[in-house]
């Protein structure tokens, strides 16, 4: 069993074997390996880099007094950085991990989309944190920026954790029994340390000594940025930093004092980052400069094929974020449908398959070669192109010279009546190996993520690297280049399989030669093997897998493993004595597992079912995740315990410390406005006394669980723990089901609160979280909304819906009062804000009609009404209903007409009498009116009654219509006929409705004629 | 040839192998590998522990821009803790710098005395440097205190310099070009670094910043203290350490500033510690206590012997310092010589011989065993041990009893006339060995230096440890156990002999024994092969080797090596461009070279000569040798450069950053006194106004150079550099010469200033030193002399000699002039302390004189004289001729009769009439009296002039004291003989002599009879 400093120096001595140059700890405290200038400095411009060393990583805020199994103040990271990308970054991870004795043919090891940014640094990257068993053990990223520069060579950064990899390697459950050296254990050797500097930074670090301290550090770093010297002003920045973190573990960092130190750190990250390169310049690169990458010599084209073939082009990659796997499967498939179909070529079917490590698409049928073709060429107008013998002019012998044709073989083309001379190219096919060879091309080039990333190619871009390109068309290769990628005749399997690189002879059966590989390559047939397996251990357990309600860890374990084979777990039974919920997302949110609940959907079993990528050894997998397990729910116990000790009001006091938005100040200053939102909106609402007085109390705690160990860990317990610490610490269950309830709906799956008095918190909640971002600009753009507002809109919306209490409450009102509650704590809202939060949420609502499977043009004629959304939904029905029965379109027709008609004519001044005199027409219509105003056809009325109402009304009106005409001549008749027609116009409007949407939904055309 | 960082992986694993665990360096700056609290912390308390680490070094003043080939702002030290100490650390350590590709059969690796000790820190241990080809290398030392806490166990420290190390390795000369990594040197890699920090610590860290932070960091260090977690306030002392070491590059602390943050400093350190072991020991001392170690089963007593043998018996050492081996030789010989003159042992010549590693005595004939003897025991009175029946008595019995012996065979015995009962007990003689054994076990015990240390024996303590045990009686070997070792039958030889430990059979001819494995024990007969094989090596170098000048280099020599292997090494010729003296300096003090010197005088050759111990590969040390020089030249060139490139005044200024004394401010402080004491003198003295213009220059610049680089490293140069840079600046000859004559004389065999103006100052140097330290009470205590005030004394005395223009000077005049500059400086000087000091300088005056071969008599005589040291010396003189030619006797014993005559007598008082009227023989007297006076034995006359203007009188006066009786009955009588007596006496009174010694001197016993 190798000892922990054994494990250093293996490690040390690999990367050094495999070029790395091994450095030393920074010696000032880091939180990072990243922040060691080796990392941090040396990833900046175009020298090469290849590094590994040690580094104790202090970070004050995970001081635990050496009591918390896996945390530590200072724990022991080993970090590599290798600038630039060598191409087969994870295969040397790999072998490093062999060369501490972690045997590969027995665990899981996985690399889990884990991208990692420092805003603070200006500084991000994309990758994986890789897994062991389930166990995060290493995080493993390409940067691609770094104090705001962007890095070209793109450098791989690999952090190893090695606690914790060693106490998986020594099966130990608590840092403190890590065999550090030989008969010295972890704990012998440092637990008095651990416990020190955990005072220290918890309790006893003077407070004012370190904002002092703080606030040297940053003058000095920003002299140093004066002086140009970017290695002082670097480590001044890094003696800033752990102040602040000490500030930060000592729990007094104000939201101001947060914003401006990282508003500072930021700055001055930036400047010593471009400094640097400046001056690496300057001292001509030492280290020289990373040449790009060259592709190799690509295939030959092969021999035209004698019979259409089956096209299989495949892009292999390291492993994709689950959520890309199937939007790339789906672009590939489009575009290669689309680009093949512009060619001339005639193909099958186009089918595209995914798995983490490979796109694939398969054609059938792929013809030989295109069919040819012939093309007119234009040349200059015929006029001019002879002379008047007839003989060609300079023109015409200069065209046919340049296309290499005998002038005297040109043509006449007349083109929009004008006669040019022209010739007739003809077009021959290409063999399909060459239309395809570049088509495939441009297809790898265009591959893009939503957020893409550098390697080691300087042409491609994507969400990860890609690794290598196979294409056969048949049973010949195909030749396809793009960036320093050549198209080969193999492809790569299971990492960890025996023969991790095999050859591909032919494009057809490739999907069973994977299979004979133990590659899945169709998703739909991952997604059953993963449920089939997960039904069949649960059930072997004595329990459940809730399809349903965990079917998104099943869709994400599908695009985690090419292979998956299906591991049961298990677990201590006393970690059943914590809330189902914490357990839940510990194993859905953290490790994908699938839990075992019981039979009976009571509660959970002490198990649950992970799946490992590839043949492994059972026993050491499920033995290896149940310990990571076990870790996680001991940290969650820790913070469970640690959280209940805390009174409620110290807890709220804690959102103090938490910046809820720079501009809108802490958590605890939101926690307050939604507080007054609440009670203002129960007094409109008329809330009873006892609802009243759990929205107050709810109010005042509103939030506190957010300054809780466990939400701060676990920020999707939020509201959860809201009920379970307020329970425990005695508040009623009506209160602290409301505090639980106002986060809800969480997503648009949760239902929203079931509570009144939850329910007016929830609405106070997203209220103030629409107004006082609209207020400061922060509204959503594009795919970012970092503030969740458009779930927000949606829960509001959903909210007002569930509690006929609350179906009056119209948006904008909302909107206002939660303006007042910020301008309350001196927080300006312009109006025009408000009408865009407000216009916000109405576009959020009817974007909702329509994904719902409304009609678009009826959702567009109740959306007048949307600013109290639960009486449009009510309205949308009823007009649904109408339509549905047929019974409203005579009507709708009959009214639009009216109003067309009439259009902008002089209609008379609303509530005037309605005078017909001069038109016996118009008299007529005006007392079927009449007669329909007696039955209900009045202001006001639903739009149902209306149409019960108005039936004689609609047959006179359209009778009315066809016989007279109303821009009569005569003004007076004219009058007449406008001043009946409006009359009608004008009550039907009182719906509020888009009559010219409601007159599209029915089928009544802009003529005013049914389609 | 390995990378410098294969270097530091291979020593990780050799010590690793060693059992050491492997550590990382501090995550804060350090100084020093001692630093980190890997060491610092943990050599407290009794828990074992033994650890390697690497630790790069912030050493803010060693900052040189990456320019010098040597020095680095941060340089990586390799740190290994050994506690306990094993018994074999050296051995240990050898066999790393083996792993680490050093071929020890062709190096020559050698432990010099260096000890270490920080006041700072309440540390210190005793040790050596490891020379590798003359080259430091390694620091190694037994810890005994840290933090005013004394160690128990002791530690063995060592600490690798790398860059130096990996430099002679790879045999480059700047450590820019070593090769850290394959294909990346030192330099590219942190060149920058090493400018920019370089940058940061000279030139532009943020002075107040820096005291601030300092402030802050001692301020958190103490209330860490206070809430007893000594982690987190040795992390803050080790900042506070740091930023104090930048403000010192930054040249900003002043003498008060660094007083109070060296006593800051002390006292934290002090308080850490302590509290560090309290809390391990309430922890339970987690890593467990050290046990000590246990003597083996010593040999079996030896049957005797059947004629007289020799005694071999020797000690073995870890390397001692070479000031020790001629003591401890000489104090081995004569305690065995003494103690076994207090046996019953016969024995033949004892004779001691010592190498640095083995203190060896032979005693020839020993006898088989001692004689048999008897012994009276004695009893009760006789008078009491028989009752009157004559039977014995209960006490008689009780004797007898008590001593096995028949009551009725008691004798008596008289003692002091009072007759005892008594027996005669046998007293046979032990076997030599017997003896030998006992009394060698206390010959060890006994064995300590000025300054003692521990290892892991409790029992012993030497200034280095005892390793082993050697005794032979003829070809019998003795069993000897002393602490934890006995004795055996084998010695070692040479460390890297190929069978370092040989087996030994007999105590005759072992000395040749020894020189058969390369060890000449006889120091006489090292210094003659040293001095023959220099002198030799010189030659063929066409120079030579000035024993004179260089003995003390040959006499450590001596003691440095057991088999000197002479070397030749040479440097490059342009090295001689830099004055001699700096040359000199470096190859003597540094490296114990002996520089080869022109055969005419004139100068150096580029060579020098060097010693290593036992056989090596000669070209292999001589390069190593001489890149050593050549990195030293280097040094020196550098700093000969840059001091030059600055005005006096400027470095005269950086006194003012150089602490003196605590109490008595800085060096510019000094140096402002010396000026003003030297204006005194020189006006005193009466100087002509050229002598007198160069005090007052060389007064404005006095020891300005002390402010230089090349002084700062090598202060022996003091003066020297004075007048080089002086000249250099374009002072006179004059003033540059008054500079350097001002630091003479150095040492008793230097000789003092050659100028007049160079010796006034020096006087004011000396006077300043002696009233200033006196005036703080720091007078030297036992073998306590800091300040050197000893050597000022005589240096003092000394310049007063060598100019007559000075020697009417008075030691106490000149102390009140330098009392009066400090206390124009607002120094307190009080009365009694000038006395002291003066009195000082008699005693160290009075002790020269004696060690000159001067009579102890005559000096006493004269010393009333000694405020003026020089006049005394020439009545000193004056005398001693007098007492040479024979020609004193009779006059010293005529005054010297007369004085005790009249002795306590009322003598007339001074200048008083001389009236003898009342006796003609007192008439008659003073009638040669005053002829003599006319003759010139007057008052103020020279001891010459009264002798010889006396020779009557003392005729005379012998006649009259034979013939009369002075103490007459008569009282005119009396009176008129003693007054001739008294005019008589006052005359040769008034020469000041001590007449009592003087007397005493020229053979006049203490009755004024002559012996």
């Amino acid at each position: 069993m190798l000892k922990f400093q054994e494990v250093l120096s293996r490690l040390t001595a690999y990367w050094a074997e495999q070029g790395a140059m091994t450095v030393q700890p920074f010696n000032t405290e880091v939180g990072a390996g990243t922040a060691n200038p080796a990392t941090a400095l040396r990833v900046l411009g175009p020298e090469p880099w290849r590094v590994a060393y040690v580094e104790p990583s202090v970070r004050p805020d995970d001081s635990r007094y050496g009591e918390n199994p896996n945390r530590l103040q200072t724990h022991t990271q080993f970090q590599v950085i290798l600038k630039p990308d060598p191409g087969n970054p994870q295969e040397l991870y790999l072998e490093s991990l062999a060369a501490i004795g972690i045997d590969l043919d027995a665990h899981d090891v996985r690399f889990v989309e884990d991208n990692w940014a420092s805003p603070a640094l200006g500084a991000w990257g994309l990758g994986w944190e890789v897994w062991l068993d389930g166990m995060e053990i290493t995080q493993f990223t390409y940067f691609q920026q770094m104090g705001g520069v962007t890095l070209s060579p793109t450098s791989v950064e690999i952090t190893y954790g090695l606690e914790r990899i060693v106490m998986a390697l020594q099966g130990v459950n608590h840092f403190k029994d890590i065999q550090y050296a030989p008969g010295i254990s972890y704990g012998e050797a440092f637990g008095q340390v651990e416990y020190e500097m955990s005072r220290y930074y918890l309790d006893d670090a003077d407070i004012d000594t370190a904002r002092r301290l703080y606030d040297l550090h940053e003058a000095e770093a920003t002299l140093m940025i004066e002086r140009r010297l970017p290695v002082p002003a670097y480590y001044n920045l890094l003696k800033c930093s752990h102040t602040f973190n000490v500030l930060d573990a000592r729990g007094v960092v104000s939201t101001a004092e947060r914003a401006r130190a990282f508003s500072t750190m930021r700055r001055l990250s930036r400047d010593v980052a471009s400094l640097w390169v400046e001056r690496r310049e300057e001292n001509g690169f030492p280290l020289g400069t990373v040449e790009p990458p060259v592709a190799a010599e690509p295939l030959p084209l092969p021999a035209p094929a004698t019979a259409p073939s089956t096209l299989l082009f495949e892009i292999g990659l390291e492993e994709l974020p689950a959520g890309e796997v199937e939007r790339a499967q789906d672009w590939l498939g489009a575009t290669v449908r689309e680009r093949l179909g512009a060619t001339r070529l005639t193909f099958g079917a186009v089918r595209a398959l995914a798995t983490p490590r490979r796109l694939v698409v398969l054609v059938d049928d792929v013809a030989v070669r295109e069919s040819d073709a012939t093309e007119t060429v234009r040349g200059p107008r015929a006029t001019a192109a002879f002379d008047a013998a007839g003989a060609p002019t300079r023109a015409a012998t200069g065209f046919a010279g340049k296309h290499g044709v005998d002038p005297a073989a040109l043509e006449h083309v007349q083109v929009d009546g004008v006669e040019y001379v022209s010739f007739v190219r003809q077009l021959p096919g290409r063999a399909a190996a060459e239309v395809l060879s570049s088509l495939l091309a441009d297809v790898v080039r265009d591959l893009h993520a939503e957020r893409n990333m550098r390697w080691s190619d300087p042409d491609l871009a994507y969400v990860r690297p890609i690794r290598w390109l196979l294409a056969f068309l048949g049973d010949q290769p195909l030749p396809v280049t793009a960036g320093a990628l050549t198209s080969g005749t193999s492809t790569r399997v299971l990492r960890l399989a025996s023969t991790p690189t095999v050859e591909v002879t032919s494009a057809d059966g490739y999907e069973d030669f994977l299979r004979g590989h133990d590659i899945l390559l169709d998703r739909s047939q991952r997604r059953r093997v993963i449920l089939e397996a997960a039904h069949g251990l649960a059930a072997s357990a004595g329990g459940r897998v809730d399809e349903d309600v965990d079917g998104g860890v099943v869709d994400e374990i599908v695009d985690l493993v090419e292979w998956p084979v299906p591991v049961r777990g298990s677990f201590d039974e006393r970690y059943l004595e914590l809330p189902p919920e914490i357990l839940i997302a510990v194993m859905r949110k953290h490790q994908r597992y699938l839990p075992i609940r019981q039979e009976d959907g009571t509660g959970l079993l002490a198990g649950f079912v992970t799946f490992a990528n590839g043949s492994c050894d059972l026993d050491v997998v499920a033995n290896g995740n149940a310990a990571v397990v076990r870790a996680r729910f001991e940290d969650a116990s820790f913070f469970w315990a640690a959280d209940r000790r805390r009174s409620l009001a110290d807890l709220h006091a804690g959102l103090e410390k938490l910046t809820f938005e720079t501009s809108l100040g802490s958590m605890a200053q939101r926690s307050a406005r939604i507080a007054r939102i609440a009670a203002s909106v129960a007094a409109r609402t008329g809330l009873n006394p006892a609802d009243s007085a759990t929205v107050e109390r709810a109010g005042a705690l509103a939030k506190f669980d957010l300054a809780s160990q466990m939400v701060v860990e676990m920020t999707s317990l939020a509201g959860t723990m809201a009920r379970y610490y307020a329970l425990a610490a005695g508040e009623s269950e009506a209160v602290a089901t409301a505090l639980g309830d106002m986060e809800r709906p969480r997503s648009s799956e949760d239902s929203p609160a079931s509570t009144l008095p939850g329910a007016v918190l929830a609405l106070a909640d997203r209220a103030d979280l629409l107004a006082g971002l609209f207020a400061i600009g922060a509204s959503p753009s594009g795919s970012k909304d970092p503030f969740g507002l458009r779930r927000a809109a949606l829960g509001l919306v959903a909210t007002l819906h569930a509690h006929p209490e609350l179906a009056g409450l119209s948006v904008p009102d909302l909107l206002e009062t939660a303006a007042e509650a910020l301008r309350a704590q001196g927080l300006e809202v312009p109006r025009k804000a408000l009408e865009q939060a407000a216009t916000f949420v109405v576009r959020r609502q009817e974007r909702a009609y329509v994904e719902a499977g409304h009609d678009v043009d009826l959702v567009t004629a109740v959306l007048p009404l949307a600013a109290t959304p639960a009486a449009t939904t009510a309205v949308l029905a009823e007009v649904e209903k109408l339509v549905a029965g047929g019974l409203i379109g005579g009507f709708v027709e009959g009214v639009q007409r009216a109003r067309r008609l009439i259009g902008n004519a002089d209609r008379p001044a609303a509530g005037s009498p309605l005078d017909v005199s001069a038109d016996p027409s118009s008299q007529r219509l005006a007392e079927v009116y009449g007669q329909a105003r007696t039955a209900g056809y009045a202001p006001g009325a639903s739009l149902s009654k209306l149409v019960e109402a108005s039936a004689p009304l609609v047959t006179a009106l359209h009778a009315f219509l066809e016989d007279v005409q109303v821009m009569a001549p005569e003004p007076a008749v004219r009058q007449a006929r406008i001043a009946i027609l409006s009359a009608i116009s004008d009550v039907a409007e009182t719906t509020g409705l888009d009559w010219e949407a409601l007159s599209r939904a029915v089928k009544i055309d802009a003529q005013g004629t049914p389609r």
